[in-house]
């Protein structure tokens, strides 16, 4: 299998991390698959992902304290595999796992994705499980050194045979399960250790070649970022998508900060391929976290600046709302179709310059040769901006003049054959089809 | 213009550098550039440079203490632009710079090259010399807080009207003297400075913008290394070619290194944009330093791997030998037409695995579908290197057998469906034409 | 002569700086001594430092571009040691330096101090001046990949007979002038250098020995800050003072800061050697720099808790303000007798605990055993803080209570056997003289 | 009670690591204990060590793959606290740990120590065992991402009340046993985390309370280093000492490397507080690693060295050897009367200068003058040392001339008033009692 055409272009979907935190269940993980089935399918969101610690029965229950509760009571079958919750996902309490759950989602025309984190359960390797058609135990696959700064349900898992076959054990379930994306958490970054910091990179070729052996083609999603661009290379041959950012959420210092991410990274866009400018936290978030259910903090202008540079930079598009509670300015902002063309596997995004202030990217059908200009302005107050026909074609220019169309508004201008200086709203963008 | 048509090939040529370190003369220089129009022109070799400190009048003479000597007697013109040194280099006596060399070169169909340092005289400054054509003067241009760690002749170029406007007075000097081809030294990384290795890179941009003012299709050629990989975006917007490592010399360990840099930067050759691993310090070369003239310290077997990695990669193959003492085995190694052909623009190099004791390498030609596998034997001891066909050819293979023609020594070879295993020597290579 | 003995105790005086920046004149330095004479000698200041640049014809005429200007014009004798700029200083026309200026602080009963930057001038080594009474040349002296990251002037002297020969003619020079301090910059922390941070380590140790040659007790500080720690026992060797801290402004985050710094290096502070916290930015400020004359722009809580900070660690006490503009409120925080003492070659300060919100330090009178102790409150709210009797005394305690006299307000309290609780103003301090 | 009158001078001793790896037992240290008894206790060592994973049934059984053996069989009682391997200390099978050998050393008129690793049983707080004389449990104790990067057994100790109250409950069961010492191991350098490398410092304040509260004299010694120099006012404030090396043994290198070391740390040895050039790798060493038993590799010269810095620093003196074995170069060496006559608490180790080739110590008795001097050889052939007198006694000299005794060879020499100059064998020492 050629893992670069399990998604040509970049994967569409919803999360539910940012409004659930730990706690999603079945039930609401149904209602948002149905309402992307009837609203967001046809404009290419396709994936339904259920994110961190579906295998906690007690997750959530101490907030205040722990995100993650140490030594928790989590669910695990005779050879270490987690299993989720049968009180979150009663589908599941048969022993099938999330096999219910994700033919549900496949009737519904999608596809069906789960959160795991790297290695193998710490509980598995003190009990010396046995490891599913082998005679390797847990405690052999398990690296007592290597564990996440963060979440503590795990050890890393040793660069052995015993460690690929725990590896083709987990793969093989979740392919029999019906999974379609796995996004892998504590591995595209392990910020713990001062000498080796994608730790995780024997790991990622082992999911890489589990998923090969499994013959079912799952997307690999790499978390949490900053990815190591140092290890472009190897993100690219063995993951589908990988983050170049660590959390992201509604705060304007981040997503100012993305500008420089899409910079770093803007030469490794490719097919099956995406660096990850991560979830889009818009609409309802939160419910599941310390500040309760809340609505996204960006401004209209800053929404519409983050899906102007998710599309322009062609990063996987990944909804973090509710997305039952969706109001219609940001059901809007997600379907804006000339937008969203830009995700094509014709289109090339390229930075043209960067300041503290403002930034100029392009967009290119390498295939009928059309323009797309993104004039940003970074800055705290309105500012004009200036796009320089030379600077966007490449060359010396030889028409009179360009007709530009803003991809929001719809707003038409015009220009003469030298440049267009247009005035953008702080924090916000303006986006045109050049003709 | 657009740099990348300027090469669209790894540029190939010659450098006084490793031979003569500072101290090549005109003549030198003549003798090389015909050796090369006799014997090296028809494999694709062009370009002849002038390495460092071309404007010193003393270079050399103090070479126990100094390798560049500080505060030293250079020639400069009035607006503050090194000339070549008229004892080393007589016909520049006239004031016409290298006019004259670069015609004698051209005149022999070759490409003509010359060494500079980023920035703008010392001595230029502390005198407040004009910039030409313009009412800045040098102290206005110059940087103090911008220096390079191991030369003391120059000062940084200010990212300001005033800095471009020298950058530009000198490119077009040089472009008026027919130079085809310029290696910026201290400015692919500054490892000095704590907080910005890559302290160049305004100016690489700022050269970039020169050489298309000037109208002259200019090579533009970084040094030294190692560049930086979180900037291999820019080196590839504005450079043709940048080091990706620091002086390359005949030292196992330099060489074994080498691996892990192409491995770094193999998803970054592309059309006009070319990672280098720098000269080849074959035949003779040390003339110039503390050690005489000397000979290749690498053994034959440690040639042949250099050779064979940086064509597969494709990097730019620049000679530091002498090239009128040429031996035959030095000759036959710089010439051999299959290896060449793998730098042709239709070939894509790739690493498929390394370790410490091995790197195993494939080359494409995307147009015809010809593989090329190169195997490395990294360890002391002669070893079993094994390539998997399904490895190389990534996927399935459908084919019973496979013949491999072995490039250095024509030897031919038989393998089944699955797998070719030979003994590689310590240090040394296979490199199979594979069909 | 042992250094130690040249600073028995923190050195205290004023410093031009902080208020004319590169500007002050000889009147200037005159009216500011004879203030001190007359205010503070009786309290132990004595020391009047002229800062940066007195030898600059042209500073702060471009004050809006450059802080000091690059290849500007300075006043140089034949060997290359800078003269005090005639203009500013009337009295150094006769060639004398500053003789007459420093005879006239003498007069006074005070001492005198300049600053200098670390090397030799640039101007010098393009020039290669003869070193006084030697065959070098400062061009021999000079090493030209030394340079300051923010200040043009200087590069770096060389750890060789030629070098230390350069500074032993200048600190003859200044011994005849009647130099009795010697503020060195660019010496104790040169942030630019990757691989050496402190790279004036070798220069600190031949200023001591030019010193020692002099035979004059010329106290010896260090800057610019953060020293660093690892070096501690060289800047203990071999110089007076050195600064824990980049330049030290009237901001509440860098003071909170300080807080740190003292506990990092309260180890350190011994007879002769003292860690410095930089100069107290009080009164009127800034009238050289950008802003223009100001006020001080902590609060009176901040000041007191500035003071106490720096009587409790025993840190030198350079007054940053103008004298002659001193207001009571500034004047009576500079002369606090009792907090004073603890300056005293008998005291030792220590800090007890800190965090974010609160500090608590302890300073002893070993030859008396009498106890001060101090409590900070680093929050931003009113807090209590309770001090332990255990804690402070460092043993069980037999006494049955304790009386408590604060410094700055008189006030008296008294407490148990156990512990003090008071509450402290935000940013503020109550320190108690302890019965 | 106050820990610096717990080791008023450098703690001297044997430890089981450098022979016996983890699997030491009852007998040895027995044997070990009765020879320092006959033969090292009238010179001043006392200590008897019994290092790491005493606790392990299983220790050194897979020596080939681990040293220590990942999720292995640890004796631990119902509170979480590991107890002696019965197997390998049958007097601990009655449930008394240490007690019996302890009262053993006792005996001897000799003190006991054990290892520890920082942290609790990762086991333990798998089972959420209950902390004794608490309501708290393991779990709550265990900070699930503080964990040691080459030992797999422990978790690190949270900084509550939790966690204080299981540092307590081990330290008051050590005491009941008897024990003297403890090396508390992975806390004084944590070399894996990016961010916070002496990570174990809260927990270096929670064992030296845990210590007071015991009310028993426990000296606390610190592993591994290399210790941090920023943070030697705390390991000053709450340990005896602390070690400054990562583990020290018979390689040329490492010696050579230790003089930097103690240059570094000159100025921090104090009464109760020292820092440690780590254990002697003398005489018969290295049985229970992959070796197997073996002699020293150092050359006699070597060794000499090592004694020489050790005491004329002033660091531990804990022995490597198994001392049953040890011949009468070896014994000799570490009974030098006069050399560790410079341990006294009125000795001061002071550097006087440190070259590649060369290193110059002095030692100074502050209460009758008396002066050592060290010179070593740091380079590989034979080389002239010279001392001068001025430097040594660090003022102008008066006397005419000077006698040295040299300490290892008794030999005599005189100097004039200036110097004297010997030469030292390669990697060797002359230390000298000067008159």
């Amino acid at each position: 299998m050629n893992k670069n055409k399990f998604a040509v272009t970049p994967p569409m979907g919803w999360n539910s991390y940012d409004y659930y935190d730990t706690t999603v269940s079945e039930e609401q993980v149904k209602k948002n698959a149905e309402y992307m089935a009837a609203h967001l399918k046809k404009f290419g969101y396709e994936y339904v992902v259920v994110d961190i610690e579906w295998y906690s029965n007690d997750a959530g229950t101490k907030r205040k304290e722990f995100q993650y509760i140490p030594f928790g009571d989590d669910v695990m079958d005779e050879f270490g595999r987690f299993q989720p919750s049968p009180g979150r996902f009663p589908s599941s309490a048969d022993g099938s796992g999330f096999t219910q759950l994700a033919s549900y989602v496949h009737e519904l025309g999608l596809k069906f994705g789960i959160h795991i984190m790297r290695g193998i359960p710490r509980a598995a390797a003190e009990k010396h499980l046995p490891v599913k058609g082998t005679f390797f135990t847990a405690d052999m696959v398990a690296d007592p050194s290597s564990i996440c700064g963060w979440n503590p349900d795990m050890y890393g898992v040793r660069n052995t045979e015993a460690g690929q076959s725990y590896y083709d054990s987990l793969i093989e379930m979740y392919a029999s399960w019906g999974v379609d994306f796995i996004k892998c958490d504590d591995i595209c970054d392990s910020f713990i250790y001062r000498n080796d910091s994608f730790s995780g990179w024997h790991e990622t070729e082992m999911l890489y070649k589990a998923i090969q052996k499994s013959n079912r083609e799952i997307v690999l999603s790499l978390s949490p970022g900053p990815a190591h661009i140092d290890r472009a290379w190897q993100y690219c041959r063995y993951a589908n998508m990988w983050r170049i950012t660590d959390d992201f959420w509604d705060n304007w210092e981040l997503l100012k900060n993305m500008f420089w991410r899409c910079e770093l990274w803007q030469d490794h866009v490719k097919e099956g391929s995406f660096p990850d400018c991560d979830m889009l936290p818009l609409g309802k978030v939160g419910k599941g976290f310390e500040t309760g259910e809340r609505d996204c903090l960006f401004t209209r202008e800053e929404q519409k600046t983050m899906m102007t540079l998710w599309c322009m930079f062609r990063s996987p598009l990944m909804i973090g709302a509710e997305l039952t509670k969706m109001d219609d300015f940001t059901l809007g902002l997600l379907t804006n179709k000339e937008l969203l063309a830009l995700l094509s596997e014709d289109c090339r995004g390229e930075q043209l310059r960067r300041s503290e202030e403002e930034a100029v990217w392009k967009n290119t059908n390498i295939k009928t040769g059309k323009l797309t200009a993104a004039l940003f302005n970074l800055s705290d107050t309105d500012r004009e901006i200036c796009l320089n026909m030379e600077e966007l074609s490449g060359r010396e220019t030889d028409k009179d003049s360009y007709e530009f169309t803003e991809l929001w508004s719809g707003e038409v201008l015009h220009s003469g054959k030298e440049a267009l200086t247009v005035v953008v709203p702080a924090h916000g963008t303006k986006v045109f089809s050049v003709r």
